[in-house]
């Protein structure tokens, strides 16, 4: 990891999952996982900024990530300690100065429609119109070798459910990284921090969710350069408007050999068309 | 309706659905519809409060009910009109007076795992240990008739996806409300300000979602009084406990005849088991 040397960083790590006793619908006990969720309080320089609501799988990243995509940290050299204490349920963040436009940004509260945090701050939009984004094509191939590789991920759900997870992946099949949480969006900012503290560039890549793609999640890829979303769920009206704005490749309700192009289907190649089947198979995203 | 006969209320229901061309993965082409995603900016006595993404169905109760959970609106005689505008993206809420303490509720940031809005300011924890809730008895059959019943709603989702569903149901069977959004904590919101405008108890009912039990949406409905949880899909380690703290019967993964109870399992009599099936059926809770 390229990391600044003098960063003080605690690996906060915390259980994932609960074991607790359910009862069925004929009377029969059993045990049954459950996805932890916990408060998490973050201080940008004692100044206290959000509570956010995490599975708690890498709460620095976390906290890293959400101060970038909010525009509260903008080089990782001004980032000099996060420390996540959960006995006070609490991430202190040192850096060496504090945006000068903090009240601004903090004083707009955007509640967007997502799990997990879905605050985006006030100035978000405009930002997002200075990103311009490679249009590279991606091959149906491709996908559906991604799709295989991730079929080994989402340890979380398989266990407990109640989390969605999402991922950074490399064109040609490989998972960079991969994140699950009680919300979609504490994940992708939990890959954000992750990639951006281990100096990995994430333009070019490709995002993946089992979560759907509305605006919040469709800004903060582009907000990590990346122009290829996949989701296995679907995409929202404004989701698909922020994609086509920005020149996307937007893919969603992915799942075995399934997909829907929802713009950018220009940047596609149809280089592995499954066999039709006779009879079309029943499809129904899931309601994530 | 048993309204304030002075309140001033738009109708300001939006168009839910967009139908836009999608290719699938043999290169075809498709309609596809898509579940809308719009800002709406909340302004108490002019004085911004938040913005929340909605889908838009009934946008005058999701802006009562938000207010209400936060703690802003105490008495719906204070409330004088609800005026929404979407050329603007705005509603303006007036009330013959602000809270005394609206800048501390203000103050506090709480961004939950709820899908939609979820942020509960902080003063919320503290109110809910006030309430007391009737714990009575539940009976199977009425969640079969009941979960059969709601088959026939959720409109947008059998549409477009990307939505979730929210109920309040009466133990006899009867949807006395079903609310579709984006955000599952919008639709329980807007559940919330229905029945308070039109003078509806929501006390002895059941609360039923699409979406998961996490700890917010178990806040929202202990603060509209109901204390039977019913979910399709999974819950967190926080939703239970603070389910488990207010004596609450909290069911989770109902589809067809199946469910787990999580808590409050001496409140559910089991007066209606299904044949026991030879090999228990694949059981996996949607990744909501």
């Amino acid at each position: 990891m390229s990391r600044n040397p003098n960063l003080v960083l605690t690996q906060a790590r915390a259980p994932l999952t609960r074991l607790t006793e359910v009862m069925d619908e004929q009377g029969e006990w059993r045990e049954q996982a459950l996805a932890c969720e916990r408060p998490l309080t973050l201080y940008l320089n004692k100044r206290e900024i959000v509570t956010l609501m995490t599975l708690g799988e890498d709460p620095e990243a976390l906290v890293l990530g959400y101060l970038r995509n909010q525009g509260l940290i903008d080089k990782l050299d001004d980032l000099l300690a996060i420390q996540v204490d959960w006995e006070v349920e609490a991430a202190a963040i040192v850096t060496s100065h504090t945006p000068a436009d903090i009240e601004e940004i903090l004083s707009k509260r955007t509640v967007t429609t997502g799990c997990g945090q879905g605050t985006v701050f006030g100035n978000q939009m405009e930002k997002l119109r200075q990103i311009s984004l490679d249009a590279w094509t991606l091959k149906q191939s491709q996908i559906y070798q991604l799709l295989h590789t991730l079929n080994q991920h989402n340890e979380t759900y398989k266990n407990a459910g109640a989390v969605h997870g999402c991922a950074i992946c490399t064109p040609d099949g490989r998972v960079l990284s991969f994140c699950e949480d009680i919300g979609r969006h504490n994940a992708v900012d939990t890959l954000a921090g992750r990639l951006w503290l281990e100096g990995i560039p994430s333009e070019g890549n490709i995002f993946y969710t089992t979560g759907r793609l509305t605006s919040e999640m469709v800004i903060k890829a582009a907000q990590m350069g990346i122009s290829v979303l996949l989701s296995r769920s679907g995409a929202t009206e404004m989701g698909l408007q922020i994609a086509e704005q920005l020149g996307m490749l937007m893919l969603a309700r992915a799942k075995g050999k399934h997909f829907l192009v929802y713009c950018g289907q220009n940047r596609l190649l149809l280089d592995d068309k499954p066999a039709p089947l006779l009879k079309s198979s029943k499809r129904r995203e899931s309601n994530e």
